[in-house]
């Protein structure tokens, strides 16, 4: 965890942001695979982890925002959990190495939840996420789970979106250690091991146990497949060919539980064929170019068009579509190439704070969200913030059934060369990501290069 | 999956199992980390895989024991889906595969279960381990999910856990082949890495990656720890020293979902002490002549007690132990130093049906589970048949806190010697495990050998 002032800092900060009231942010429970005692690795709630620094489950923190208590709800564990879990420090002691003082038996909280209702007090909460915390919460308010979502806290997501926003240094410096320290490892080994007859899961397998050989996990399920126009492919049992390319989007998470988000896209066989290198660059070309456009103060909503244009107009340089440029993004006609937004807030999430609401996170009044194909993908359309962290990922993608789709539909006949797509039918898709901090004045790409340029992909992959 | 008869057999037994009713065999969902659609990887419920061999969420399976129907209620994915998953093949054609050549819309469930309900059938199903199932009966039966276990039923559980315990040749293969193929390259590796100065999480990663490698991931966390005496001990952080046992219980899951689970205990120099040898020859003779016991007929308790006997005999040689062997096992003073049980079934799950009762699955009117400390903790003590799959996992272990209470409880004074004890506080502890099928006249340990006398051990860490 951070140092203890940290923790007392961001609570004082949430004080400040909130009327009155008591604020209740659960942890996390452990989460059942196949019976209850057998569990997936913790994930701990990524709210309580911010404000709190305890990653232990069955934990409640609550802020009272009139009388200024802050306060730990939990218990310690006894003999037979002892000889199963070996000793473990007093909670008392652990919650005081982040500036809580006074801890209850979790037992206790429901009186104190019942007492507050009773007292008309607001109870601030945030829509949850797991089934467990829903039932927690039924339980807790007397609110049947199913209405829950009703009554979620606008104060309290207002509160928590703008300080998880803007990282703190200490923030930004784990995930640019975690990059430079775990991913760009596991992209080292990839690319080491890439080889045309090996199953994609061997190195996504590879990638996943360098991870945890730092003491992390990966953030996000790995995306590691040739058919890279699938978004969200996580199957790895295709047998890699010589001609394919490797979409590979995979981050590890630190042990602090910070993401880490990068996506390169290699050629099996070390080499990118005339083809796919044309493509390639028009897809570099966007990444650059965009993230060279990050500073405080620009629409994040402007950067995705500039992407948009930039591929739009690669493209009708190679013949894939054609027509006026502005005209075609302005329409949408480039989605079915770009079909996702540009990039998100990345911090304790992945998909920072998506779990709160992703509109609250990356629209505000100025910059609602579209509705048009493609641009409604994106999760952050507004301004940039000095010490916002996002990814940058722009892609090109051939997906059959949207084109074929689309061409059945009649759809952008003027803007798109339907004929010439077919010949990239076969060719699957492009992503290149990065994670990047809006300074001052400007951007800055975070953690040590992991290859990106045609040159510098080649040489690595030489052999 | 296996082929389709596989599927087909195992509902035709069900059916012949069941008096009447409905019977509800829900997919499991998805499980997320620290958001919706941020998910661990997917664990389809082992029921439901047994039954209905698909590795989908969001399906459920239904068996009308009256009519005979048997179908699956799921949904195809739509455009949107195809864009971020890829093609998937159509419901029926999936269903097919497992011999359900009926399915129908998942938001048909609801009527047809109201309907079963209003016509006074009896509606059939086991007790939920996640929140999420539990959400789902409540919203499909209308029970309260804090009463859902009162309606479980009885008859499933018996028809359920007759059928799962006897495990078909084509289970014993495919665990066989995982142990072989994958759990042995692990531990393999693991026997290479391990040096001083490494930290125990890069041992327990380069295991957890060979897993993934291989298309899986792994049965349950994996325990790997210089502190073997804390009995679930899931922290890696502790750095290895010479000197130091490390104990490792892990075990590959298969891409069909079944168990694998070994432990063995190595000396992180490559060479066991004296002391360390003494006892790690005790815990060697326990596990290998309690194997050596295993036909059909024999209680498992009584095999759990001879482990405990040899267990007592071997500490009272070298002066741990002392007094009447057999009095002291009777009444539980070896505990202190094999505090668990022998062990459990093992199949599609690790503790295998553990969420649908464990004294379900290990006990029956013959062996009713004890209370006193120690042999509580035996999962297992019914009669071994041709067809069960059992780990056999003994263990000697020095937990000083449980040491501390006995000792100031004065507990068992007249079989333990505490002062000889003292000197064994810093010792850690051993378990040797392996996976073991019932044949008709007697045993066969599945997989290849991984090195596990003193001798192999010392030779695959040669250096």
């Amino acid at each position: 965890m951070f140092k203890k002032e940290v923790y007392v800092e961001r609570r004082k900060k949430l004080q400040a942001e909130m009327n009155c009231g008591l604020v209740l942010l659960p942890a996390n429970t452990e989460s059942p695979m196949n019976y209850l005692a057998n569990t997936y690795h913790f994930r701990q709630d990524s709210t309580f982890l911010y404000f709190f620094g305890l990653n232990l489950p069955n934990l409640v923190g609550v802020v009272d925002i009139d009388s200024g208590e802050e306060l730990i709800y939990g218990n310690d564990i006894n003999l037979d959990d002892i000889i199963w879990m070996g000793p473990q420090p007093k909670l008392t002691d652990t919650c005081a190495n982040v500036g809580i003082a006074k801890t209850k038996p979790l037992a206790s909280l429901d009186e104190a939840v019942k007492k507050a209702i009773l007292e008309s007090r607001q109870i601030h909460f945030l829509a949850p996420y797991r089934a467990e915390r829903k039932l927690q919460l039924e339980n807790l308010l007397g609110i049947n789970h199913a209405n829950i979502a009703n009554y979620v806290s606008e104060e309290l997501i207002n509160a928590v979106v703008k300080l998880r926003s803007v990282k703190d240094d200490c923030e930004v410096i784990e995930m640019e250690n975690t990059i430079t320290n775990v991913t760009c490892k596991m992209y080292d080994a990839a690319l080491k091991a890439i080889t045309a007859g090996k199953y994609e899961r061997e190195i996504s397998g590879l990638m996943e146990g360098i991870s945890m050989q730092h003491g992390g996990t990966v953030a996000y399920p790995v995306i590691l497949s040739v058919n890279g126009e699938t978004l969200h492919n996580h199957y790895h049992g295709n047998k890699m060919q010589n001609g394919d390319l490797l979409l590979i989007d995979a981050g590890a998470e630190s042990t602090m539980s910070y993401a880490t988000d990068i996506t390169r896209t290699f050629p099996v066989s070390g080499k990118f064929t005339q083809k796919q290198r044309e493509i390639y660059e028009i897809v570099l070309r966007a990444e650059t170019e965009c993230i060279e456009a990050m500073r405080p103060g620009v629409l994040n909503r402007d950067i995705h068009l500039k992407a948009a244009q930039i591929i739009a107009t690669g493209l009708k340089e190679i013949g894939l579509m054609k027509g006026n440029v502005e005209e075609a993004v302005k329409a949408g006609a480039h989605a079915m190439f770009f079909p996702h937004g540009l990039g998100h807030m990345i911090g304790l999430d992945v998909h920072d704070m998506e779990d709160i609401g992703e509109n609250y996170v990356g629209y505000n009044a100025e910059t609602i969200r579209a509705e048009q194909f493609g641009l409604a993908y994106l999760r952050m359309g507004r301004r940039l913030e000095k010490g916002f962290v996002l990814t940058v990922e722009p892609g090109i993608y051939f997906i059959p059934a949207l084109i074929d789709k689309w061409r059945a539909d009649g759809k952008f006949m003027e803007y798109i060369n339907y004929e010439k797509v077919d010949e990239y039918k076969d060719f699957g898709g492009i992503r290149i990501e990065d994670d990047v901090l809006v300074t001052e004045d400007g951007y800055r790409i975070l953690g040590k290069n992991i290859p990106k340029t045609v040159e510098e992909i080649e040489a690595a992959m030489a052999r």
